[in-house]
């Protein structure tokens, strides 16, 4: 019997994503079973630049009772009903049974509106905007970290009704806890065997101790793959954006520093930081630019917990990363689920990375909003003659 | 300083879950902030029997172009796009780099029809009728796990439009592979684990060999707790429905046998199949019953891998479960996302899992349904004269 070939394009497989140790069921057969579900046009945006009605616009009163300043670039606030609440706590009571532990855990959580217009996202605003966003992630790190008990500082933006955000008004958040939550400590885990376990890579940055960084080496290899071939999707000369190996979201994107190992946020230059804000930038309008649509996602900063107080902890190891998980599929309107077999077995999906990485590639970095624009500013002219005709 | 007291309902704690080493944010005291969000009155249902557009529905033909026979009871058949193909399958091919490895996978994909009615869902069919579905899942077991390359066979059912499932007709699937997928296989990696390193629990049954079992040791604590301030939601001679300690959704419940140690469904007794459709229809009753609607969940069978020919090969230590995850949160139409921190970092819940057990414990196991038809009918010869009155 003859071998068959293995195509990624057509043969089921998996990929094993070496940060959680967990496995994505690849089906890209299926991408070619015919679509039965509705489609919709992509929304045109609707919104104000300011709103009375949302407690995030300036001047405006939010549930807690507080009025917001007249901010004119970011703003941060302590969450009135924050997940965690600040030490000291209880101590932990007695577990029942081994099998029923209770960890009490403190904290603080931020709210940080990137902008003072409601109508804009990260897709829109100009790349100092964005610099100022970075910054301020930067100043939260490093005022929780130096807080009593708090070990991790989790950054992260929920945008879109279709993610149950329901206030468009841009904003992320910033949860600060006295433990470091399971997936970035799995990925803390995953880095710190890889480096003792793997010889370094020349070609690649080397992680602390000259030892191997994961995350260092995966980068490396992916910014020399023929970009037609390869998932890199946005790169400029500190940042890449990619659909990595193992995306479980159908335009999943790890967004990190490749050219030197960066454990946090607090370590970047000015030039690096430069450069995130552009990369964010041209990323998130590539985004909106794949449905037309201003694209739902949920996004995350993986980094170094907080360091410890005297002396190397070992957690330098964590290397700078962001996790887009966009929920999007096929259209603005049709999305994809996380469930069944996915919730009970493992993730699936049938468009592989290098297809979605092929998709955002081809999307321009002008937003279709400003596009359309442009083109009505163009047309006012005769529209206007046509009015007055008309009328 | 006075030491504060631990309150499980007011202080905000971790808990671990032992099957998967992960942790969930618990934040009971935010259940005391105000609810913004919309809530809608129950939908009644309105299906018909039989539906001429459902490619399910006895009779009708399927996107394959097959047609349906007239069943009586229960229907299998492959599905059309599955998401893994029969053996035999390409070699692995050769990975560019070591953190990109790809693991070809074969299978095969069935559909399970639980019943010829369109409009009737577990929680409307009869003991009888749901226990031909335990006979079936346990002779699909049996079937896919004799094919060649058979590891694991994962029986799951998805269930209502808000888990992406556009078709109400009552069936679930069963997708069999030739991998053990992620989360069972994590979870018998630390089934595993717990029997070598625990000492047996006298009060509970063992595992394989002696040998404590995880699972076992848990649901006999359990059903020991006084009910009034624990997690089980029903229980019969051989099985116990539960909020689990560890649940990260709201009414998320393990289903498992508690009298004795079951690795896998082609073990279970005549009796303990009866139980088994027993405990499916009191459970399902009552999730339909806590906020009057058809309650949408994912639900996932877990239990032992493909036995290896000739031999123990060690995963007697599964322990058959069933995983309901239900996304509902507040009513009918109010329902929780799992996103932002909860993707980025680990989950979070506010409603206690005790709290969740008693909102359970409270419902009825007469179908809210039937309450309705039982009035309707016992009302209709008054309507009718009011009717002939009034025409
Ligand atoms: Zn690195
Ligand atoms: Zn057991």
């Amino acid at each position: 019997m003859a071998e068959i070939e293995f195509d990624p394009t057509t043969h089921p497989h998996r990929r094993l994503n070496p940060l959680t140790n967990e496995h994505v069921l690849v089906s890209p057969h299926r991408t070619k079973r015919p679509w039965l579900g509705q489609t919709e046009p992509p929304q045109p945006s609707s919104l104000p630049p300011y709103d009375p009605a949302c407690y995030l616009c300036p001047g405006n009163a939010r549930a807690g009772g507080q009025r917001n300043p007249a901010y004119a670039h970011t703003m941060v606030f302590e969450n009135d009903y924050a997940a965690v609440l600040p030490a000291p706590g209880p101590a932990a009571p007695p577990a029942p049974h081994p099998l029923l532990t209770t960890a009490p855990v403190q904290g603080g959580c931020d709210v940080l509106c990137f902008h003072p217009r409601h109508d804009l996202t990260l897709a829109r605003l100009t790349v100092p905007d964005i610099e100022r966003i970075v910054n301020e992630w930067g100043a939260i790190y490093r005022r929780r970290g130096a807080q009593e008990g708090i070990k991790y500082v989790q950054i992260f933006e929920n945008k879109g009704a279709m993610m149950g955000c329901s206030n468009p008004h841009p904003h992320g958040q910033v949860w600060s806890l006295s433990a470091v939550p399971s997936l970035p400590a799995t990925e803390l885990a995953n880095l710190t065997a890889y480096a003792h376990s793997t010889p370094p890579t020349p070609s690649a940055p080397a992680g602390p101790h000259g030892r191997a960084c994961m995350l260092c080496d995966y980068a490396s290899f992916e910014v020399r793959v023929a970009r037609e071939e390869g998932r890199v999707v946005v790169q400029n000369e500190h940042w890449v954006a990619l659909v990595p190996w193992w995306a479980i979201w159908p335009f999943e994107i790890m967004l990190l520093p490749y050219a030197r190992h960066i454990p946090s946020i607090a370590e970047l230059t000015q030039e690096e930081k430069t450069a995130f804000a552009e990369i964010l930038s041209r990323l998130t309008k590539r985004y909106d630019n794949l449905f037309s649509c201003s694209f739902a996602y949920s996004m995350g900063v993986h980094q170094r917990p907080v360091p410890a107080p005297g002396g190397d902890d070992g957690d330098d190891v964590a290397h700078l990363h962001l996790h887009f998980t966009p929920p999007l599929l096929r259209s603005a309107s049709v999305r994809k689920f996380l469930v069944g077999f996915e919730l009970m077995g493992e993730p699936q999906r049938d468009l592989t990375p290098e297809q979605a990485a092929a998709r955002l590639r081809a999307c321009s970095e002008v937003h279709y909003l400003d596009v359309a624009e442009q083109a009505a500013s163009a047309e006012k002219p005769m529209s206007k003659d046509v009015d007055s005709t008309n009328s």
